[in-house]
């Protein structure tokens, strides 16, 4: 098992996120060592600022939360992302249009945003906000997020009616085998939570939470059993 | 008094938005003979096939619901959005960097979107998402606002902690006189709410409940007094 520190992306996603609090994300990301940060778009130079050379991974997102924006606009924000220097980017997909079974829509979509952030060392991250799917949409979706080369499924944004769940990350990784990564995120608020996770699948963890899970890991040792 | 329909912006601004929701919503807007719809960025062309050439105005949204997406992010999506047709506009404003007095970044973002929809004909709608911010702040909002030529301020998103307010849109209209209109937006789900906020000094009421609000007035008679 790799560090279990190394599991996580800290994360701040808020429309009120000030300077001060984003520093702070960031300090504590380098106190213990996280694999990441995961921040909103606008403070990507403060990410910089702070974070470069550390080897803390510096991830973004993209048509946070609803993923509704056009596709040209998913794109365009995805260029905006990678020219600001993120190594990793979590992509809303389009919840509507994956109901209406619209696949080359939305798996064209997932492929385009994939091909850019390769094309930059990036890797992508396509989001699905499980509590919106049936679990067949998430199977199909799964499928789509392989095929078009995803490096990453993330089960949530956290902005939704529900989170990251046990249930989903095991769908998950028993569609897609251990060809794509999974991020659970959404709700992780406990070191039992995150373990759970891990256990059933996660690859990694977000959550606004990091520190008071490693807290409670450092003193209780409690770790999954992978 | 303009029309009580004719306050209406018929809104559907969800992650599983279906074609089938979105073209129900035409329909209403239609057959109620609304201002206007509110619609995500994927829909835009459908919004096009549905009412070209029946007067109802099309309106799509930017940076949303949180509004952090780096600047040249929320212009590239407003340049999408003009492209495809909008009418009008609803950006988020950067609620952080407004907290942070980072006002000529606020200010420029603001400034920047409303030239681009002015130099296209469109409307341009600043949200505040005023249940985050303090009075003064609002006030503040307004300030940049009116300055940057925003031809709406509108109160909310209807994702967040609260949606619009008697109060709240009150203190805009006191700050801001004649010179922007106000869009109340946010929770707003019945008739009374309406006439409260357009009493209040709204001329625009944007709601995913217009239908509704529409029945009980044609059955109530109940009018705002202006």
């Amino acid at each position: 098992m790799k560090p279990f520190n190394k599991y996580f992306e800290h994360t701040l996603l808020k429309p009120d996120a000030t300077e001060a609090e984003v520093v702070k994300l960031f300090e504590e990301a380098l106190k213990y060592d996280f694999y990441g940060v995961c921040i909103d778009g606008c403070y990507m130079p403060h990410a910089w600022e702070h974070l470069e050379g550390s080897g803390i991974m510096i991830a973004t997102v993209i048509g946070f939360p609803l993923g509704t924006m056009a596709t040209s606009s998913k794109a365009a924000e995805t260029w905006e992302a990678l020219d600001d220097g993120a190594e990793e980017v979590d992509a809303m997909i389009n919840v509507g249009a994956l109901k209406d079974g619209r696949y080359d829509y939305v798996g064209g979509e997932i492929s385009m945003l994939a091909e850019m952030c390769h094309k930059e060392n990036a890797e992508f991250k396509i989001i699905l906000e499980t509590c919106l799917l049936t679990d067949d949409e998430i199977v199909k979706a799964c499928d789509l997020a392989k095929r078009a080369k995803a490096d990453f499924i993330k089960t949530s944004t956290g902005f939704s009616t529900g989170g990251a769940t046990v249930e989903a990350v095991k769908l998950i990784r028993e569609t897609v085998g251990d060809d794509v990564k999974i991020k659970a995120s959404g709700g992780i608020r406990t070191l039992d939570q995150a373990i759970a996770l891990i256990e059933a699948g996660a690859d990694r963890i977000g959550s606004s939470n990091c520190v008071e899970i490693m807290e409670e890991y450092l003193k209780t040792g409690k770790e999954p059993k992978l």
